[in-house]
């Protein structure tokens, strides 16, 4: 890779989101998102859903606090686009503005998937909140960590003490898995399905893998 | 008043709320339209937004918070109806369905006013917002206690620390006063509009003459 064509990736700025259900290895993976990227002469900024702001963190420990139980769903996803919001102001925007990649550990998806399916609100109302917080902006590639919910949550719960989230039935998280699985299949130029089963390394390596192939898809002369 | 017309009434509960700038009185009128309708035989519910629940007094904190500048008008406004969504579910819907009375220290007038007019977000983005979280629910009555932002401003700053939206400017709350009264004069059958300047009781006899002529002319045989 070239300094000129470093310089030119710089100023083409993209937006990578991980998602997936509680155990399917977001946060590990981001690390190898991060590397993936570095090795392309990409230095990305890092952040997360809920949170990503001093407002966001506030609004994270709320939306996972065990000892509010009873929040009504419309509650949860106005939360979230609350958080959003402000993350899109303060952090998404600016730095895209100023030509950095960004990767986030979840961002819009995860709406349509835990409160649009697993809450039952349906995706038109998520949408719709989509529209009126992010315009037009969307992720420029969505990797999806894709487990068996059991799987997931068996890993999660061996993380430690569940949080309000968590402690939700497998059935939710059947529902948000497949919720995630129709987005993939809907809109599949910006979606990479990552089979999340294997070891830590076994799936670092299909996230490299799909990673260059969208790379080189998206910019066929190279970054 | 007979049993039976209180009885009556009780089944044909409303939702009435008070609005203003800050230092217009809605505090201390609040206990003028309980014990007015008291008098009529109503004993309403009284809450608050933001906060009237749990979830809502914890956002409360957060809006009011002067250790959190910055927050953009999306995300301020997003919350605002966050509380509002589980005040609407958890509180307001559940008492009108038992045929109780509801009186509100604010609701979403004051959405227009602060973050549309204030904020600059406009009056449509609310409006959205609005449908989304509220379906077809209005109240039923507003009573706008409207002052002189300078006047109002002086009382808030007698009551001691300003918090964070007290702290705007006084050019903000000519805004914020002004999309109030728009909106009265828009929807007139369902808004009052009281002068606050007087004393208080001068303010709270114009309140229980506002009170007494809405009821005689939505409920012309009594309640």
């Amino acid at each position: 890779m070239t300094a000129d064509a470093s310089a030119t990736a710089s100023r083409d700025a993209r937006f990578l989101v991980l998602e997936g259900i509680e155990g399917s290895g977001k946060s590990t993976q981001l690390a190898t998102v991060v590397e993936t990227l570095r090795a392309m002469g990409i230095e990305p900024e890092c952040t997360r859903e809920p949170g990503g702001t001093a407002l966001g963190e506030r609004l994270r420990g709320l939306l996972l606090d065990p000892d509010l139980p009873g929040m009504c769903p419309e509650a949860e996803l106005l939360l979230m686009f609350a958080a959003r919001a402000q993350h899109l102001a303060a952090v998404i925007r600016p730095a895209l503005a100023a030509g950095h990649w960004v990767v986030s550990d979840r961002f819009t998806d995860a709406s349509f998937a835990y409160q649009g399916a697993g809450r039952g609100l349906g995706m038109e109302r998520v949408a719709r909140l989509e529209d009126w917080v992010q315009g037009d902006l969307r992720p420029d590639l969505v990797l999806l960590l894709d487990i068996d919910p059991a799987t997931g949550l068996e890993r999660a719960v061996q993380r430690g003490r569940r949080d309000r989230i968590e402690r939700e039935a497998l059935e939710f998280f059947a529902r948000v898995r497949e919720a995630y699985l129709e987005r993939a299949r809907a809109y599949p130029e910006h979606y990479r399905v990552i089979d999340g089963h294997g070891t830590p390394e076994q799936v670092a390596d299909s996230v490299r893998r799909a990673l260059d192939e969208w790379q080189t898809k998206t910019m066929p002369r190279g970054v």
